[in-house]
């Protein structure tokens, strides 16, 4: 293993000089309000050793880096199933994802894109009885953190002003792909995106994906094929059209989120999360696709 | 002026023995009730002479035709300052409107599709105190009929059902192409697509577009300039994505519904309304379509 | 019939002030060449009798407007069987041709964008022992001009520069869509295009369409039916995506071309061309454009 | 290392009994002759290793999996220049790879595809002055085996069929995206898919991006980040609409042809090939895609 203390140092105090640190995300009413000087990093190995700098410990909205959360449970939940509704290709186009699910008939790209995210809403909508408490339990056990919560403004703040996403749901409930009430599934997903967490508690939430299934209290919640799966998931369609970039420039897979947060893993290995708010203008946080390419050139680790 | 008493009737025979009538559409519950074999045919000149056969005096579900209609209210209210919010070009694509409208940054390519008439809509609900109310009223002095009225049970069947246009008008809103709430504009235009018309009806009420401007009872409702692009845009668009097609079959501007009726008109000379409820893959009457293509060859009379 | 000659008067002074003239096409070098100010009208009525202004016979490369004439000539050659080869449909989409052609296999939206035009050549190249000499010798025939030819020039330069036509043919041969080899259609379809006409000489050549397929010396060339579907066909895709926009604006069928012509006509009325190379974003005459509408206004004559 | 010998034996007799196994692709017709019953692995591990079963050591056309060799050879010869002409997202369409190009203004999605290949083959026919000798040699030094040479026969056999690739060069020849002629490039282009290989060769060639940029006779071809950034293309980009699938099923970054060939490897442990010419409906080999699943499982290696 490399000196991340050491790594993770050079790689902030570097990362903090760039000139251009993107534009925070103000389609969110209430993230527009989020301080665009934040920059954290925390990194933990599958020793559970962790290493940390920056705003690390301040909680900020993970938004869709919680589409990698609620698929794992619906794994859990109905296993295979899952693939009979949504897809595991790379989306490809930038500006049409609802052109997309036109053109293959309801049947999202994949599950972290927002159409393929609200098709496993709906799934958890019909597989648990109270779902945005069952959901954040769920968060809690693999996180083994208690302490977090959902953002209630934010979670509002995009159930006023988040017509794509309506869009999107409507257009899947007209192919039949949307078993409950659009109002009741994105009434979920408006929260599961809310979900507040620090980067040192991604990292403690993602152990899972770097330990086999296990999460950091030894339990088991995936199978090893499902932790697989998930993982190249993550690195074919974790970041918008910028997959193919992420791979190329870091190699590792991962999820970002419009709150500027950005986890990323190397199986067996580590897992990394890292928050700025300022984004490219792909959606991607600025100084945090920065930061992690600095991470796997520094440490001559990625997965090729 | 050919016999178009004697053509009717041929048109009519032999329009009825086609052993292909088509599908009632059944997207919309309440009309898939519709007995498929009605079928009638109103004619009515420019001298107000009026033919009929079948089941001319019948309503019916006139849906999108009633697109032309609030077009037309529309521009006598705001003018030329529609088109800041929609376009005049045929929308070509036969199954991804929405992409269109992606790809267009939410301006609809025309006001006859329904991501366009759902902009009309809100352009009634903004301009009027009662938009339903007033609309009807419209519809009645244009007509000269204030029998006409809407058919509750369908306006509720499509509101339960119609998740398509959810999406259009959400993507609207998303795009800042829809003022007000998404809920307020679709209540009024199911309740504008449910209204229940007769063959005879609806020549009374198209009456307009051949008289340049003037309706039955001689009152001014529409420039001459306005008749003219209401005109044209019915032949580049009225038709779905069949709208070359009528253009090369039949030769007329015209407009069609899902509950299948067709009105169709020759500037300055008649205008003629067909219905049965059958409709062919494009989603058009299919005996419509046949009947108005041979009236064009019988009375070889055509804007070509 | 209104006064033309004060008509095309005014029409001419009026246009000639426009600031905006548009920008003479350059993508074939050739074209390139022509000076920008060159601007002529010509109108010809059914009784024969013609008006004209301007660089009114001065030739010009007629390019586009060539495709109602090979789908004329193909018409009469094969009738109805060019339907199983391109559709009737206006195209709808400004900038992916190609992408449409893939949508549909290999089957062009219609017979006068590019790739149906090139359907339309491999049919004459298929019908005829001598294409490019019995093309003219039609164009000679239906016009009653012997002196209308080829610009060698024009077709060198696009046969050297036209890797759109290549693609297009090509992804036509790849369907299945073209019989001949792609070097021998295009050799055909570049110096079709590259026809050298002045507006007269434009006149008397489309004086067919609007006299039920008679030409100028009475000689039968189409059927009355042939002759309204061409003329749809003009209407609902003559002007590449801005068809919509010249019904709605001008409301006659019409077709333009790169070198700065435009053909409209009103069925047995009179037929007109415009010469003006400037040309607006979409591809069609600035000046032809404006000049068309200022027509149909002042002589409130239009097919609406 | 887990018992290579013995796992292939296993994949090879399992897979053997699938009774689907795809059909021999017959758009190049020279090879729509190789026998569909052939079935071969070898997998090379990084100790130099070699494990064999079936028919390993047969020669097929390894087609686009020469892409991954013609973009090493350029990026050893420009370097990052390369991606000032294709980008390095998935291309997610399955079928309208020529509308994404017009969509994208001539930039190739991926150097994979073949729009990108395309590309990567003008830039060797720019850099090199005898490109079909040099990239031959090319191979011969990477592989360390001269006697791999191309198949005339697959190569004249798509030069005369190759329509879309025409129609791609051709597209991007009008974008500027292609400086040589097109003629010139494609016959390159040809030449290079036509390679003839066995698994065996091709194990020994793609050793080199399992060993960090060295040969098996270890001289330096790239540099680490070069090989991660190929690897990385591979894995997003290496089976056609298909990447999403194989990364979840199988695991590797890996490359397929249309011959029925599969190489795969997990960097900085094995390489492997499989080669069986039955296709499933997305062009890769049905039974190299079915062989490469069972490695990953029975071996419990992947990248993730």
């Amino acid at each position: 293993m490399p000196d991340f203390k050491k790594i993770l140092h050079t790689i902030y105090e570097k990362t903090k000089q760039l000139s251009d640190t993107g534009r925070v995300a103000t389609y969110i009413p209430e993230l527009a309000c989020v301080p665009e000087d934040k920059f954290g990093i925390c990194l933990l190995d599958i020793e559970k050793e962790s290493y940390q700098i920056g705003d690390f410990d301040e909680r900020f909205s993970v938004q869709s880096i919680s589409k990698v959360l609620t698929l794992a449970m619906a794994m859990g939940l109905i296993g295979e199933k899952i693939w009979d509704r949504v897809d595991v290709e790379p989306s490809g186009d930038p500006f049409n994802h609802l052109s997309l699910l036109e053109q293959e008939n309801g049947i999202p790209r994949n599950p972290l894109i927002n159409a393929g995210a609200i098709v496993i809403a709906d799934i958890l909508v019909s597989e648990l009885k109270n779902p945005k408490k069952e959901f954040l339990e769920f968060v809690h056990k693999v996180s083994g953190d208690t302490s977090i919560s959902y953002d209630e403004k934010v979670a509002h703040s995009e159930k006023a002003t988040g017509f794509k996403n309506y869009a999107a749901a409507n257009l899947l409930k007209s192919y039949g792909n949307l078993k409950n009430d659009v109002i009741k599934v994105l009434d979920f997903y408006f929260y599961q995106c809310s979900l507040s967490m620090s980067c040192s508690q991604l990292c403690n939430t993602f152990y899972l994906f770097i330990n086999r299934g296990k999460c950091l209290k030894n339990y088991d919640f995936l199978t090893v094929s499902q932790v697989k799966r998930i993982n190249a998931i993550m690195l074919t369609c974790g970041f918008y059209d910028e997959a193919g970039e992420f791979a190329f420039e870091v190699g590792l897979p991962g999820k970002s989120g419009v709150g500027g947060g950005i986890v990323a893993l190397l199986p067996r290995k580590f897992c990394v999360a890292v928050w700025s708010p300022g984004l490219n203008p792909k959606g991607n946080s600025t100084r945090g696709m920065a930061a992690l390419e600095r991470l796997t050139t520094l440490s001559d680790l990625s997965i090729f």
